[in-house]
């Protein structure tokens, strides 16, 4: 499909917590944080996921005219109603402007960018804002030291459109595969009709984040090998000619695996958990982002954009950016 | 685009609430219920979201091939993370099918039968079965009379595939827009980051549904009309040409609206709110599969799916199914 991401943008939030304030707040050594996660930094927003998401999608539009079409690709909502999409557009200061979410938590961006080139590609729209914000601060458990270890806030934002024939951008390839046998490996209970605030066997820990991270790296190196090796049988593609593998950040060794199990070269595999954490859905734009702006990720790289999610969920987007 | 619903299915839970008792929930008469929401009566589920979507689920894949996504396309999710639609996956006994949600409130299915379209012209997927299931009763104000009495449960789903040259099913026209500006009016501002169950300043009503009907009801009018006209316009269609409008049940008087100021005959327009209530996102796939059980709507008619969200939001898909 002949899209091309024709604009980025970012939200770090300014207040960092280091590795050694983070093993305080779980009652773990420094480097325990450091080993275990992967994390030596992180960034706590003090502004929610609407603001964070706005700022860096006008960045992404850098002046140029509205967008179409603006879609929330995050892991968690502002609210239950209405959608997220809204409160970016109306922090944006746009009106008028379709706005709905696409969810598949960590892949949130990896599905939206697929479902936002069909849209394109089928003429319903040109100018898509894709837009994912993350506070997982919101939801850390102190007393699940590893993820709490993890989550990180930022947001990210990129701007799709059509290419045209003489430019190399394009979408190559899309898979994404959800196993609900894994559903709760990583889990917010609350939140929605199961586990309603008002329900009295509610509990404190059903509204924070749940993971067993051993049982989800066993299945995900798995499931994530099989669609890495069907996405390079079905392009053609080796491995030395992806150009930048942008992993979800689930955690230090998670990225890790990508180069020890996945055969990439370590220098191939781009990494932000060590300073940002694992932002969940915003963790594979934000580290797309950053590398453009570092002038790592050039125009006709080819880029893969891989990662699972919360569900259990295995999925890639190939693109030559 | 050459589209076709090839199933469908319903969930309508056993368990009915009639007028009177809603009058007693709210403190109201009878009489005031039926005349200020329309509601007759309602039903209410006493199993889960994602149960009712599976039931709905697999009534419109009738036995046969699995589907190759599935799309939640519901007003409010089941739990935070993961997704609902691996719940759907989960109790539909699946494993392994690409599994997402595409969220705008009350249009979610709306926006998701355009979306699931477009992923079937792009050739990435076949057979898309989208579920609305949604559990209003869950988010009931009894503080607040009018929304109280509106809110029902139930859920629906259809099965997606491509249609051949030769038949007449497809997908004629998609709108959809968003105001920020009326964010407010319709809300239930707690289940992510902004309201969040354990923030001292959360208050009972935020984890419950809160909407300005009067207020929404005028904004609507005025928009909704705006998108008829211009759908009209850009199909050459005349109101005449319509066979059914299936409008989103919001409220009696909502309903009614589209045969009194959208100039269509009574019984052009579907109504399903004074049975069943406002289903949130159920709504407008409940009514059309009514329809077709009950053999109103036949194959190759012409078929309008409209209404508003929360947002706000207005749209509408035009098919011939």
């Amino acid at each position: 499909m002949k899209v091309k991401i024709n604009g980025t943008g970012i939200y770090l939030p300014p207040r960092i917590e280091k590795a050694k304030d983070i093993a305080k707040l779980i009652n773990k050594s420094t480097s325990w944080v450091e080993n275990k996660s992967g994390v030596y930094e992180r960034r706590i927003s003090d502004i929610d996921v609407d603001e964070m998401g706005a700022i860096a999608g006008l960045e992404a539009l850098s002046g140029g005219a509205a967008p179409d079409l603006i879609i929330n690709a995050s892991g968690v909502p502002k609210q239950t109603i209405p959608d997220t999409a809204t409160f970016f557009q109306k922090q944006m200061g746009f009106e008028g402007i379709p706005s709905f979410s696409i969810h598949c938590t960590c892949l949130s961006f990896v599905v939206a960018l697929h479902t936002a080139s069909s849209l394109i590609i089928s003429g319903a729209y040109e100018r898509i804002l894709i837009i994912s914000s993350d506070k997982g601060s919101k939801g850390r458990n102190f007393r699940e030291p590893e993820s709490a270890s993890l989550l990180g806030d930022g947001a990210a934002a990129i701007l799709l459109e059509k290419s045209s024939k003489n430019e190399p951008s394009e979408l190559l390839h899309h898979t994404m595969r959800t196993w609900p046998s894994g559903a709760n490996l990583t889990e917010v209970r609350g939140g929605g009709t199961y586990k309603h605030p008002h329900d009295p066997d509610t509990k404190f820990e059903d509204n924070l984040f749940s993971m067993d991270g051993p049982a989800i790296y066993k299945i995900a190196l798995k499931q994530v090998n099989r669609i890495l090796q069907n996405t390079l049988k079905n392009t053609g593609l080796s491995r030395e000619s992806i150009d930048w593998v942008v992993p979800h950040q689930a955690s230090g060794k998670a990225v890790q695996a990508y180069s020890t199990m996945g055969k990439f070269k370590k220098n191939q595999v781009l990494e932000s958990v060590s300073k940002f954490g694992n932002c969940v859905a915003a963790s594979i734009p934000m580290t797309f982002v950053l590398a453009v702006k570092y002038e790592k990720i050039k125009r006709g790289d080819i880029i893969l954009f891989i990662g699972t999610g919360a569900g259990l969920s295995a999925g890639c987007t190939l693109i030559r950016y």
